[in-house]
C-alpha cells in the first residue's frame, strides 16, 4: 500500500522531470545533479569547481537544496553566479529534491542565460537517487571519511549515477581509507562509473572534474540536436 | 496531497510504536535508537559500546537497519549478542526504520531475555528522526568530519533526540573540526541535549556513554513502574 503510493509519486515525478528537460532543451542549458551524504564536501567542492567552469567559458547557475537554512547558499554567494535556494521544509521537509521543486527553481533562474546548472541536492545517500530531477547527468560524492563499504551498502544511488567523486582525498591517509578498495566497491555497484579523486580544500582533482563536465555538457547538447533531427 | 499521505503514514507508525512500547514494557527491556549519516561510525562505536554494556551486567540485543547487505551485522557478529538484521529493501527500500519493521525484528529476538536493545538505524540524518520506533530514547551521532554546521542544517533530528555523540573525536584536530562550535550548534538545535565526544577507534568516551545508557535504562524502567501504579 505504502509502496504503491511511492510508485505513484515517482511516476508523477518522472513526468515533471520530462517538463524540466524540455525547458532546459529550449534554452541549450545542461544540468548536473550532485548527491551525497551530509558533510561529504559538496559545497566546498563547488567553491572550487564553479570558478574552474567559469574559466572554461561556461555560464553557471546553482540550485541549492537544503531541508532548512541558507548556510550553503551563503557559502557560495561570493562566486557571483545565480543561486536558487530550495528549502524543502516548505515541501513537507522532503529528504531529496523532486522535479516539481527543481522546476520552481528553474523559474527563479529565468533572467540569466546559463550554459550549465549544478544542483547541490539535499544531503542524503538514499532518496535523492530515486527522484529524477530532469538533469542531464548525476554524480555521487563519497568522502574518504565515510568508509570503503558505502557503495555496497547504498548501491542504488551508484546505479543511478554516472560518476563518483571520492572527496576529501587529502585526508585519505590520516583516515586510513583504502582508496583502492573504495574504487573497487564503487565499480562493483556500477562497473560503468567514472571515478574522480578530489579535494575541495586543496583543489586536487578539480581540473579533471571540470574538464569532464565540459565534455559531458557538449555530448548532452549534441545528443539533443541529434534527437531533434 | 503528498504531505497528507506522509501525515497518515506517521500516525499509523505512531500506533505501531505504541505496540512496540507495550511489548518492551512486558519484558522489562529498554530500547535506544542510534541515528546518523552514513559513515558516522555507528557500527565501530557499537563494537566498543556493547562490550562496555555487557561488562555492566546488561544483556544486550541489536537491531541492525540497512537498506541492503549484512555488512554491519557481520561486523558486530563477534560480539556474541543476538542481532536482528533488517534490510529495508524488502519494505520498499525505505530510508529509515519504521515501527512495523522494528516490531518484526523484536519477534526474532523473542528467544533471549534482554535488558537493552540498541537500534542501529539506516544511515540518514533526515527521515529516521521522523519515525517513532517505540524506543525509550534516541541518540544522534555526528562525526567530526561532517562539518560544524550540520545541527543547524538538520535540526529536526536533534530536536527529536536527547543526546548527541560527536564521533571520530580522535581525528578532530587533523580534520580541523571546531568542536566547541559544533557543541554550540548542537545546543542551538536542542538546548537540552547531552553531548558525548567519542571514538569507536580509540575507545574515547565509551565509558561515559555506557554509564549514561545504564542510567537511562534505570530511569526508563522506573518511569514505567511509576506509570503502572
Amino acid at each position: 500500500m505504502e509502496i504503491r503510493v511511492v510508485r505513484n509519486v515517482l511516476e508523477k515525478n518522472k513526468k515533471l522531470a520530462d517538463t524540466v528537460r524540455e525547458r532546459l532543451h529550449g534554452r541549450c542549458t545542461t544540468m548536473f545533479n550532485f548527491m551525497s551524504s551530509p558533510g561529504s564536501g559538496k559545497t566546498t567542492l563547488f567553491q572550487r569547481l564553479v570558478p574552474a567552469l567559469l574559466e572554461r567559458g561556461l555560464r553557471i547557475g546553482i540550485i541549492e537544496g537544503d531541508v532548512t537554512t541558507a548556510i550553503d547558499a551563503e557559502r557560495l554567494n561570493h562566486l557571483g553566479v545565480p543561486i536558487s535556494l530550495i528549502n524543502t521544509e516548505k515541501f513537507g521537509g522532503t529528504c531529496h529534491l523532486a522535479a516539481n521543486v527543481v522546476l520552481g527553481a528553474l523559474e527563479t533562474l529565468d533572467d540569466t542565460p546559463l550554459d550549465m546548472i549544478l544542483i547541490e541536492n539535499v544531503g542524503n545517500l538514499i532518496c535523492p537517487g530515486e527522484y529524477d530531477t530532469g538533469a542531464d547527468g548525476s554524480v555521487v560524492l563519497l568522502s574518504v571519511t565515510e568508509g570503503e563499504d558505502k557503495p555496497l551498502k547504498y548501491p542504488a544511488i551508484f546505479r543511478k549515477t554516472e560518476a563518483s567523486i571520492i572527496s576529501k582525498i587529502d585526508v585519505a591517509g590520516v583516515l586510513e581509507c583504502n582508496v583502492s578498495l573504495l574504487r573497487e566497491n564503487i565499480l562493483r555497484a556500477n562497473p560503468a562509473h567514472v571515478i574522480f579523486e578530489a579535494s575541495g580544500k586543496t583543489g586536487a582533482g578539480v581540473t579533471e572534474l571540470a574538464d569532464w563536465l565540459v565534455q559531458r555538457h557538449q555530448t548532452s547538447l549534441a545528443s539533443r540536436s541529434g534527437a531533434a533531427r
